[in-house]
């Protein structure tokens, strides 16, 4: 297979206009970066259409998933340093960057349990890292909706470990849209909120619960955190200031797994 | 006051050097970066000994920060953008960076209670972001190893958003001797291991307890978790990989602060 040595051969450039939220939505795909990242995407069977890797001396962990693509058909490109360099974001590029479809699911396909909500997030490190505790908390899946940060930016994907790959995401949907269906479905909606009425360790997050987080400068927006059923806060030490929102996220999360760890 | 407008201005100069490791070493000061932090440090009253401020235009956070260095007597000097530039590590500076001397405690100062201890601990985000995770459960205080991240690193000041100024932190000690002095004490040691014996969820972590962290990749050596009273794990879910290393201690240090809530 012939190297691509050109940062403007037509195949890179369409790759790396992937890059841009507004070419994602066009073209319905994104870009994976990094060899644990793309062994996921693979082993959790994402739509991958194309790998770009080093085409000499990117390591073992590039190696492998390479391989691992040529067993599927994925079509495999090399390419040299400063053309991989130019498809992923990262200061220090891990030599392998895939293609791949999107992976999100419907809202009505979202399976009913715990569901973090995240409405108007804005940083993809915070979503990615959301993610990924999400997943790990036992989530049964995650909703971002239209107005927050793309969940193909390739920091969140980058940060979701993986996540991406296997936990059920609706994406895209409107924050009223989210609302209605759960309530269709009986779910119980809880927000996050610095101020929330109850403690988290003391509110009952077991059974059907969505959880609502917003902003990370302006929290939920009024209209939306009106149609919780109860607000909750992370009790914080006084002298603290905060916490960021993936952390009291995560706290949130646990904290739900705990209580139905304790059910089953 | 004169404006500087030279990236080689003394002053500026002895300023950017703080930027390496070696030479915050030599001189025992640091930098902290945007209003948000160098407004924390004030307030904490760190022993701040320089403002660089945008000389115009930076904002009202700026201007209420600089105000306040005012009242208290520390210099504060006008800088042209690209001299603010020059001394700020982020992509996009917030027009104000401040130099203080160090503000680290000795190990024989943290006061007893939770201590998270961080055992060569590579990246500066995770440290600042435990560190403000630490600071909100309630810690008395935290220990950075030897071979860890430097607690000066401008993004780690930066990630524990103020904590850095008012917990109590010891830093650059050998795990040895932390692990004596812990003992001398009396405190219970627990070290966070990803295959730890017990889960978090059912260990006592109320009284004096310290919760050793290690790095990132390689987790704690074994000769330091051969020395901790018993290991625990964040139980996660089967198809998670893992837990990132500040979002396992923000679980830990919340559970923690969970059961000493209850018991009090």
């Amino acid at each position: 297979v012939a190297v691509i040595a050109s940062r403007d051969n037509q195949r890179v450039l369409a790759a790396r206009r992937l890059q841009l939220r507004k070419h994602r939505e066009r073209e319905r795909r994104f870009l994976i970066e990094g060899p644990h990242a793309v062994e996921e995407a693979l082993v959790w069977s994402a739509p991958v259409t194309e790998v770009f890797h080093l085409w000499d001396g990117a390591g073992r962990a590039v190696d492998r998933v390479v391989a691992l693509a040529r067993e599927r058909g994925i079509p495999c490109v090399p390419v040299t340093r400063p053309v991989l360099e130019s498809l992923d974001s990262t200061e220090t590029p891990q030599g392998v960057v895939a293609v791949s479809e999107r992976v999100d699911v419907g809202l009505e396909t979202v399976p009913t349990g715990l569901v973090p909500v995240l409405v108007e997030v804005q940083d993809p490190g915070n979503l990615g890292a959301i993610l990924r505790s999400a997943d790990a908390a036992g989530s049964a899946g995650l909703v971002v909706t239209a107005g927050s940060v793309d969940l193909y930016n390739p920091k969140a994907v980058r940060s979701s470990a993986g996540s991406v790959f296997h936990l059920p995401v609706a994406r895209d949907v409107r924050p009223e849209a989210v609302v209605s269906e759960l309530r269709r479905r009986g779910i119980r909606i809880v927000a996050a909120a610095a101020d929330g009425r109850e403690s988290v360790f003391t509110s009952n997050l077991t059974g059907p619960v969505a959880v609502l987080f917003g902003n990370e400068a302006r929290g939920l927006p009024d209209e939306v955190a009106a149609q919780a059923d109860t607000t909750v806060r992370v009790p914080i030490e006084a002298r603290a200031e905060s916490l960021n929102l993936a952390a009291a996220a995560t706290v949130i999360l646990f904290e739900a797994a705990r209580q139905r760890a304790l059910q089953s």
